[in-house]
């Protein structure tokens, strides 16, 4: 950035813009581990105005953009890899107008989705996307987050109604309706959502609200094995019981989760279930056919949760776990894959995984979002340890083409960053030129968020 | 098109070519009633191949190519406004592969969703996009169509996994992921779903499939208004009943429906309910709960119909709604609008609407997606009465742009083809350069279906 940009943007904005070193530090990282870069300064933008004239000076002064949000991101999307501003988006957290009537709310993009759901409570409603960290709505958004809500509601992709966004040069559109559904004209909502920052800066969401089920169940399923725990997950699908969540964690996850919250779960690969029902009635016919099920596919107990307090403390464990794993590896850098498959393909994606990972040698965790064929592998090896990450690499690598050829994808729901770019020729091919029109179209001087998503 | 372009297309598809009068005439339109033009000539596509090969030939000799499927579209979009070539792609109509494991089933686009329906029944799995007539899942998704199951499964858009896409001069591309979820790079599949066939052909789609429910009940009730049958729709969705479908009809309606079918039902506005329960206890406190809402929100009857062959009956009049008001007027034309709001605002739009149209004089019946916050205004005319045609063009243009303040939209599903190309501008002020830019991007010498969606 050129000293007269930044005493540009220092006058238009005063104490709004930060070089401090500390700031700076804060917003060249995020939850990556990977290298980071300082920005050349920091922007808190309070109104779209402000991303407005923002966007106004990065055109003329030809400076960089990174949007920054709650800071979350896991592929290095926020780092600022050719400098720049980075347009901290966290202070523009109002929620603007909840109409229960038409299950919507339209909030400003840096709100979080834990204080989102404490103003809806009132309502008997809720929003259903839930990554692990205190994520912003804008920054999910911009990932097409997903959680454990996924598998019964969709992703960030399917809640999204409108968007307001503020173009590269400082043009604000509107994308969507508050309409349920729309056939007019061009999908610009979808473009934005999952861009990671990269075609347009979002400053208001209209999102879909779900009344809150009113019976629930929590149900804790231990396995012998990783493969009878996925193949469950897929026979609980199949029997179309609809949960509210089913989520995974292997044996050194039961393992790192004792160790961090002192329980004393049975150390081995687990299920973890959540049913609704609109009637109790209903809920315990639910529950008896999921439990037969479980049993049938080898689940050696089903401990079942229904009070609120008991639930809670049952979905601890595996809401800890990305935590408690890393802390079972102190030193250790960690490594997350995020693959995604076809659900009848889980089983022998994760056989495969778990066997390669073993023959590897490699310490390695395996938990996910199995409902919707989407798990993660944890990878820890100390930072130095060239050899152990070049194996890594190569582990990761095989999973990955194995994902691509039975129809899946490389990312689930982190997104791309500087991570998976090498992924995306195998996985789009062609396509990938029309993404590249469509960066070029949107964003012609390159100059928001560049170096992510596409290959160089 | 030129000779030579002709002939370059017959040497290469022979008797798949045809500039048979009788072929080009149902070629030149569709369902709207607008004036028709034809085509130049009509290729029967046997094949992905087939397709590369027309847009490859459409390119050397810059003929325009109008995708077409079932012919049921309603705004327009087939009309061969430039001449050129109509691709029939109903012969593409193989179901490819049925994954019931997974839910999800790829299919070629010329398949209808009646027949891919047959082939899912024996799976216990459903597609739940059902628009009126016996559409094709290809024109389905170029128009994100919708119907009555979109109130609970949402529309096309919710519904297609992944695309295969040929683009214009011959470039195959593949689209979306056949993973429940991905956030690997920009979302292509979301331009296609809903373009109408002005940015690319699809020739394969992979679309999620849906448990059959197992308990199903589907009432009528009759309302002594339109304006209070609008206000219950909206108190069923807010007590977060999740009704399968949620339909209206008005007075009119029951009136032209009693006619065509020989029924008795009371000719009044009437909302018709389909609830469904994973078991019957669930259902029968589903129905209690319902029956009470509609009896407080003034319904003069709730008439439940449970076995498959009572609920037929009891949809039938509401599935042939739009052909029984259509022959209430013989020799006369008949325009549908296809507002959406969000559903807090339906009561007041409804009431707005009919007001518009009795002060007016005007011929016209009230039916719709109430579920949503869709409803269509079906008007009636003789089609050379000018003076009418000015009057109803009137009350749309007033109605509309109260849908637009609203937040809504003016096409929830049916799709802008020729016919609301004026509304876009107000709807989506800048955000229509963008899509101008996006056309551009893809279609650079707009041969596909040109005319279409961008206003001139
Ligand atoms: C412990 C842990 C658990 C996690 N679990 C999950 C999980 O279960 N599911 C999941 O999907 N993810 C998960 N994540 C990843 C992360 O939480 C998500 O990617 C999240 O969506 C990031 O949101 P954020 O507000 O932190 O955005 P940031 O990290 O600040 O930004 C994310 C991206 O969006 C862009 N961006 C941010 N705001 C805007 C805006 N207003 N306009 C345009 N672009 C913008 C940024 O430039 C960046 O590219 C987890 C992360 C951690 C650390
Ligand atoms: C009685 C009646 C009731 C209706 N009810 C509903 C309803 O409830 N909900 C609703 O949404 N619609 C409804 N419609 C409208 C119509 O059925 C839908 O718009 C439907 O999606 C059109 O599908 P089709 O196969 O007939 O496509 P067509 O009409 O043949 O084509 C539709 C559009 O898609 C394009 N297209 C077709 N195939 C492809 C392809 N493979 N690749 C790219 N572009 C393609 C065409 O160029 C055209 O622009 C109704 C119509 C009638 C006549």
């Amino acid at each position: 950035m050129t000293p007269e940009a930044l005493s540009a943007l220092s006058a238009r904005f005063g104490e709004q813009l930060s070089t401090a070193p500390a700031v700076l530090d804060a917003h060249g990282r995020d939850e990556s581990g990977l290298e980071h870069t300082r920005p050349h300064a920091v922007l808190f933008a309070l109104s779209e105005n402000d991303v407005v004239d923002a966007l106004r000076l990065s055109a003329a002064h030809a400076f960089p953009v990174i949007p920054y949000a709650a800071g979350s991101s896991l592929e290095g999307q926020l780092i600022p890899v050719r400098g720049g501003l980075s347009l901290d988006l966290s202070r523009m957290n109002a929620v603007l107008d909840v109409q229960p009537g038409s299950f919507q709310a339209t909030v400003q993009p840096g709100v979080t989705y834990p204080e989102l759901n404490r103003r809806l409570r009132p309502h008997g409603l809720f929003f259903p996307v839930d990554p692990g960290a205190e994520a912003s709505l804008g920054g999910m958004a911009s990932t097409n987050a997903s959680g454990t809500g996924a598998v019964r509601y969709g992703t960030m992709r399917d809640q999204v109604l409108q968007l307001r966004v503020v173009l590269p040069g400082g043009r604000v559109i509107q994308a969507g309706s508050r309409a349920r559904k729309t056939s007019a004209g061009y999908d610009l909502r979808h473009l934005f959502i999952g861009a990671e920052g990269t075609l347009g800066v979002i400053t208001e969401l209209t999102v879909k609200l779900w009344p809150l089920p009113s019976h629930l169940v929590a149900l804790r399923c231990p396995f012998e094995t990783v493969e009878a725990a996925a193949a469950c997950a897929v026979a609980v699908m199949t029997a179309a019981l609809q949960p509210e969540r089913l989520e995974l964690l292997d044996a050194e996850g039961l393992r790192a989760v004792n160790r961090f919250e002192g329980t004393a779960y049975p150390e081995q690969p687990t299920l973890w279930i959540e049913l609704a029902s609109a009637s109790a009635a209903g809920l315990d016919e639910t529950l008896a056919l999921c439990r037969e099920l479980c049993l049938d596919a080898g689940a050696l107990e089903v401990a079942a949760a229904r009070s609120p307090a008991e639930r809670a403390e049952l979905w601890q464990a595996r809401h800890h776990a990305y935590y408690a794993l890393k802390a079972l590896y102190p030193g250790h850098s960690s490594l997350s894959t995020d693959l995604c498959v076809p659900l009848h393909h889980l089983p022998q994606i994760i056989a495969f995984a778990r066997a390669a990972i073993d023959e590897a040698g490699l310490q390695a965790s395996l938990l996910g979002h199995v409902g919707d064929g989407n798990f993660h592998v944890l990878f820890h090896a100390e930072p130095d340890d060239t050899a152990t990450w070049n194996r890594i690499q190569a582990v990761y690598d095989t999973m990955t083409a194995l994902a691509l050829a039975l129809g899946g994808t490389c990312s689930g729901e982190h997104g791309v960053g500087l991570h998976k770019r090498r992924f995306l020729p195998l996985e789009h091919g062609d396509a990938l030129d029309v993404m590249r029109g469509l960066k070029a179209l949107l964003d012609p001087d390159g100059l928001l968020n560049p170096g992510k998503i596409l290959p160089d």
